[in-house]
Order: structure tokens, then sequence, then C-alpha cells
């Protein structure tokens, strides 16, 4: 390759990894528009985050089409491959954290904007607040290409899980309480799981940074503490 | 490229296909065993699907892997590049299905086999006959390239939607008749969003299919029929 074509693939990659980090901007904002209107009871801003995710959809499918297209085109070996390998892992999962914020906005508007218990506000509110945390911290660790924060990231999953632990229980407890509380929960139940999925998807973040740096796959199994699949049925 | 060339290549794009197509039907059988896990409440078939899962997981970063090194390696075009990027999307669809099918295996275990309600039996049985029958039409229709099978499937994804709505609304009305119910219907409700996820899965493979025979989206918007999202909160 002359330099001349080789500057041209940096670009290429370079310009590959800012779109990513767009789309993770992006996704941020869907994050807190979806949990502002949650705990506002927005509508509006509900209907706003949903109107907003085909333009993220659309923003994963040009990075794939972008990044094969240069794989294609360059044939690039093994951390140049990764890199580009990485960039579509990161957006498809950018545009799932994105899918679940859109859920939690459809649910918004389904229970009609009123947070029926305003008691499990401070609940989502510190769920979310870490979720998006951590989606912060491992799409720094992305532009930094910085595995020991990625690995911090990685590591400190638990403490989503143990939020929704205990966010899981309370609202089961408010169903048993009050069966007109019920329906609302059930919506609840589901933005509570959102949001635990979304610290899920910033680990599988934290391990795509780890193989495009090291080229090796994160061996050790993540230690999972949602225990609401085993907490006995019926309680 | 010489005749021999091609012809190793054709032989990777069919291995990478055989290898779809295995793991398409390790994925339908995830599913069998979750759902008879669920329908008999059998713990130990509940944990042989749960233990089955980190195979399909290996099996997507292989196809994954193996896609990406033929596209660097041969710099396909057109069609050829299509049929790859088909495979990769295909194989992260079946992943995401078998997961699916592992956490209902998970919420079977933590219900303790005892399906509590062998009233919603029929609801779980027909959902799921459904949704394994998109899947496994929509694999065949992958392995024959027919685009108009693809369609059928993709048309079709509002059938489960609504027998999702009918047992969302089912399970809550036990919810409502005695909360000791609620634990177990909560299980119920994800292992019922579980199954109408795998439908739109389906539709997702069907969306590649046309993508991979024709080399342009399905512009159309899908009806989607999941109201549930819409229903009144605190019925």
């Amino acid at each position: 390759m002359t330099e001349h074509i080789v500057s041209a693939f940096e670009n290429e990659l370079k310009g590959l990894a800012q779109r990513v980090a767009e789309m993770g901007g992006l996704t941020e904002k869907q994050i807190v528009g979806a949990i502002d209107a949650l705990i506002r009871g927005d509508v509006a801003l509900a209907s706003t985050v949903r109107a907003a995710d085909p333009t993220i959809d659309a923003m994963q499918r040009e990075i794939e089409e972008v990044g094969i297209l240069v794989i294609a085109r360059r044939q690039p070996m093994a951390i140049d491959l990764r890199e580009i390998v990485g960039a579509l892992r990161i957006a498809a999962d950018l545009e799932r954290i994105a899918d679940l914020a859109k859920n939690i906005a459809k649910r918004v508007i389904a229970i009609n904007g009123s947070l029926p218990l305003p008691k499990v506000t401070g609940g989502f509110d510190a769920m979310a607040r870490l979720a998006l945390e951590r989606i912060k911290e491992v799409l720094d660790a992305f532009s930094q290409r910085d595995v020991a924060a990625a690995l911090e990231v990685w590591k400190s999953d638990g403490d989503i899980d143990a939020l929704y632990n205990s966010l899981f229980r309370e609202l089961l407890t408010y169903m048993l309480e009050d069966p007109r509380n019920i329906g609302a929960c059930t919506h609840l139940l589901f933005c509570a799981k959102n949001l635990e999925r979304i610290g899920d998807h910033a680990t599988n973040i934290a391990e795509t940074i780890y193989y495009v740096v090291n080229g090796t796959t994160l061996a050790e199994e993540r230690p999972k503490l949602d225990t609401t699949t085993i907490v006995a049925a019926g309680t």
C-alpha cells in the first residue's frame, strides 16, 4: 500500500469510530429521555424518545455497511480488522440499548404518564443513574481504548443487578398490597428489567473493547447477580 | 481469481450457510426444550436447556469470525458479500433467540417446575407452537433463498402478537384474582414476552433473507400488533 492509501484507510477507521461515538451520544440521550419521561410522567417526552429511535437504527445499519465495505476493500489484518469488528459489535449493542430505552418510553405512554407509585421513583432513579454511568464509562473507555477502564465496567455490573433485584421485590410487594397496582407495576417490572439489560450491554461493550485491544476474549465468566429468576415464586 | 480459488471460496460460503443451518437446528431444539420444561414443569429439562446455551453462543462467535475472515481474505462483491453479512446477522438473531429460550428455562427453575396455573398451559402451548413454526419456516426460507416464503413469515408476525396480548391479559386477570399468583405470574409474563420476542427475531431473519437475495432493505413498516404497551394500566 502507498502512504496515500494507508492514510485514506486510517481516515476510514477514524470515521467509523467517530460514527460509533455519535451513536453512543444519541443512545445516552435516549436513556436520559426515557427515564425522565418515566419519573416525571412526561408523555410528550416519551413520544419524542420513541420517535427518535429510527435514527439510531439507521446509524447502526450505516456503520455495519461502511464497516463491511472497508473490510472487503482494504483487507485489514489483526488490530485494524478488530477495530472494525469492534465498531460493528458496539453499534449492535447501542442499537439494542436504544431499543430498550424506546420500550421504556412506550410503557410511559401506556401508563399514561402517571407514575402510580411515587415511592418507586427513587429505585428507578438510582438504577437509571447507574446504568447511564456505566454506558458513559464504557464509551469513554472505547474512545481511549482503555482496557483497564473497560474491565472496571465489566466487573461492576453486579451493582445494577443488586438494584434491579431490590426494585423487583419492591414492585412485587406493591402488587401484593393492592391489586389495583398490578397493571402499572407490570409495566414497571419490564422497565426495570430493561434497565438491567442496558447494564448487560455495557458489559458486552467492555468485552468488545478488551477484544479490540488484546485480540483475545475475556474468558472468565462474569459474576451474575440477578437473583430474581431464582427467587421462590408465589412469594 | 483462478477457478481453484473460486471453488474454495464457494466452499467457504457453503460451509458458513451450513453452520448457520446447524445453529438454527440447535436453536429450535432449545425453544422446544424450554417450552416442554415450562408446560410439563420439568426442572431437569430446564437445566439441560440452560447448560446447552454456551454452545450456541460459541457457534455465533465462530460464524462471526469465519465470516469476517472470509470477507477480509476474498474481498467478495455484491451477492457474495451479502451472503456473508446475512449469515452473520442470522447467527446474531439465533443467538438472541436461544438466549430467550434459556431465560424461559431459568424461570422454570425459579418457579420450581410447578406451573401454578394449568389453565395457562394452552396459551403458552399455542404461542410456542406458532413461534417455533415461524422459526422453522424462516430457516427453510433461508436455506432455499426463498424471498416469498420469508415475506410470508414477515407478514404473519401479528398472529404471535395477538396470542401474546391475550395471554398477557389472562395472566393479569389471574394476578388480580388471587395475589398468591403474582410471583409466578410475573415469571410467566416474562416467558410470554420472550416468546413474542422470538417471533420478532423470525421477522428480522425474514428481512435479512430479503436483503441477501434482493440487495435492498424491506422499506415498508411491519404492522405491529403488540398492544400490551398501549393497554390502560391499572386495569
